[in-house]
């Protein structure tokens, strides 16, 4: 800083109590040549489709002194109609939001319907951020632990909402960070007994092996189930920053009363509907790190180390008594993964191959200096 | 909707109950000639920026598979520079953060420094999403009203923070729908008695009228001081959803703690950046703006209507004992303006010359009407 005036810390300030002792949360942004720490899509955008987002995105800023639609109704037909192509089940704009990541979906479910008083269930280990919701909506999280193989123990999760009777249920398929996907007859089950909200993150459902059924196909039968997805992973498109979920009609309108007008930019639904009118090409990698996943799957197996199911961009392994000189020594070498719970483990998002390449000899490596 | 599915309704849905009544906001979106309803500037982005803009997204695009930089260093370091030649005091990037709109940003400090058990204080008539923010936060909101001239009442203005300690006053200035700057003077009192966080909201602070001082330089002496800015009026670009504020670095660090991860897109971080690069022809017409503005104040004087002071680029008029039948007849004319508190005023957003014309001959013909 260069400022002449003194800055103030944080005791100073009237920040929330339960605050003050938090670190803002993400994983560290490092330059380094091998990044497989945050499930991206190592493929970037072809040069045809730049020009189509660039070209989307000129025709917005025309009219960029005026406020977006608010109800972004032609990206909602987009993605309601990719969604009917992927799962089978017919859905229309009505049954679809966005907001800026499935971050702030999640944000603005549990601002409709959490809350003060109110509590959510996730089993672990889960994707941290929604501690993070949690906190910010003033939900109380209870969290229950999956089984040591990572599967969803059925009859605990069931005895765990009768007990708790939670707002929301958090369901994550495949699940961050282990990658497992929930087989359909359980969030079924679950669904017959949550009393409230049932949410079924698909952040990574593209990635599903084949014959794993997305829970989109379930709205007909249970009209209070929001299934999550994201543009980040399978499109390759977290840099646009773009979450949505399918759901009833009336959901919709509920979360309209909580989102921020305007939340959606004109220039985020531009991008995003031409990215959407070209999802052939968006999806084309797919297959590719599927295969990338299997045999990553398959070589760290082969080293004698425990791996978790995937049916994600990314797999978790171990165990290491001490994961953190695994974690520094893979840095070291040039290559990120991800510590993450539980506390014995990695995470290594799948790359291309030649960066997978890196990441083996990187492990090798250091497996040997131990 | 095409499913054949039912819908549900919102009594069937396990709603937060102080929604269950609420109607989402937001200002009628209609297909008029003429719209002058939600304060945008009428210029639209020359060819030139367009191009620059279409420019900065394509080359942002290459990297769309990656997350954004999640604290948006270069964006901050634009917006400070330019803070630092519209005010005169020096800020950096360690001073500025921005989010999806001034909305999202004071929705964060509300996240921080708001919640259960706090209060926020704000002087009506008032901008209607402070109570939406406070709603969403769980801060109890308390209002003091303004003087019949819409200016602040000082001395009831400390009398009400001393009784109702809140832990974030929401000053406005120029406020909306009024329209009145407040004086630095004002602003200055209240910070040496607030308990808590003042926000000053200068979304239009580049209308105000010469020798209004921004509030901005009141950083130096006011460490729990933030001052709201925003992309979307004088900079002409609401399409881009970018609000900003400044603050000290500690209060940043804080919002990093509420703040959802990677919540400004690498396409919103490009096409500002863009912008404020072209800052100057961003803003060229904000001069024709104030020039028609005050303009068209004497003009409504001139009818004997009573005209709110205005340092924005909008004008509250009234009194109409049926405000309504006002508003419709203009609407009827292909004028869309804004019904607003206080009840027997109205709104106009100052348009491009012709516009404006078409508004006062609209007026007209609906006063003679009466």
């Amino acid at each position: 800083m260069q400022q002449s005036w003194k800055d103030v810390s944080f005791a100073d300030l009237p920040l929330r109590e339960d605050l003050k002792l938090r670190h803002a949360y993400g994983a560290p942004q490092l330059d380094v040549p091998v990044c497989l720490n945050v499930n991206e899509n190592p493929y970037s955008p072809s040069s045809a489709l730049i020009e189509r987002i660039a070209a989307a995105v000129s025709d917005a800023a025309h009219r960029a002194n005026r406020y977006p639609d608010r109800d972004f109704l032609e990206l909602r037909a987009q993605l309601a109609d990719y969604l009917t192509h992927d799962t089978g089940l017919t859905v229309d704009a009505s049954c679809v939001w966005a907001a800026n990541g499935s971050n702030e979906v999640i944000q603005q479910i549990l601002q409709a319907f959490g809350g003060p008083g109110r509590s959510a269930l996730a089993f672990t280990p889960a994707y941290p951020m929604y501690d993070e919701y949690c906190r910010t909506t003033f939900t109380r999280l209870h969290t229950l632990p999956r089984n040591k193989d990572f599967a969803l123990d059925l009859n605990h999760a069931i005895d765990g909402i009768r007990a708790h009777q939670p707002g929301v249920v958090l369901l994550t398929s495949p699940n961050n960070p282990t990658g497992t996907a929930l087989p359909i007859e359980d969030i079924h089950a679950i669904l017959d007994v949550a009393p409230g909200i049932v949410i079924v993150d698909e952040a990574y459902a593209e990635f599903r092996r084949s014959g794993v059924r997305s829970a989109v196909t379930l709205l007909p039968d249970h009209p209070r189930l929001i299934v999550i997805r994201t543009l980040s992973k399978a499109f390759s498109f977290a840099g646009a920053r773009v979450g949505y979920c399918a759901c009833r009609p009336a959901i919709v309108e509920a979360l309209k009363l909580v989102r921020l007008p305007y939340h959606l930019s004109a220039f985020t639904q531009a991008a995003a509907s031409a990215a959407l009118f070209e999802r052939d090409e968006m999806l084309s990698q797919v297959e590719t790190i599927k295969a990338e996943r299997d045999s990553t799957v398959s070589w760290l197996r082969s080293l004698g180390l425990v791996v978790a199911d995937s049916d994600a961009n990314f797999v978790m392994f171990g165990k290491f008594a001490d994961r953190h000189r695994v974690w520094s020594g893979l840095l070291h070498r040039g290559v990120l993964i991800r510590e993450v719970s539980p506390p014995e483990y990695l995470r290594v998002s799948i790359g291309t191959p030649a960066e997978m390449g890196e990441f083996r000899n990187a492990l090798l490596a250091v497996m040997a200096d131990a």
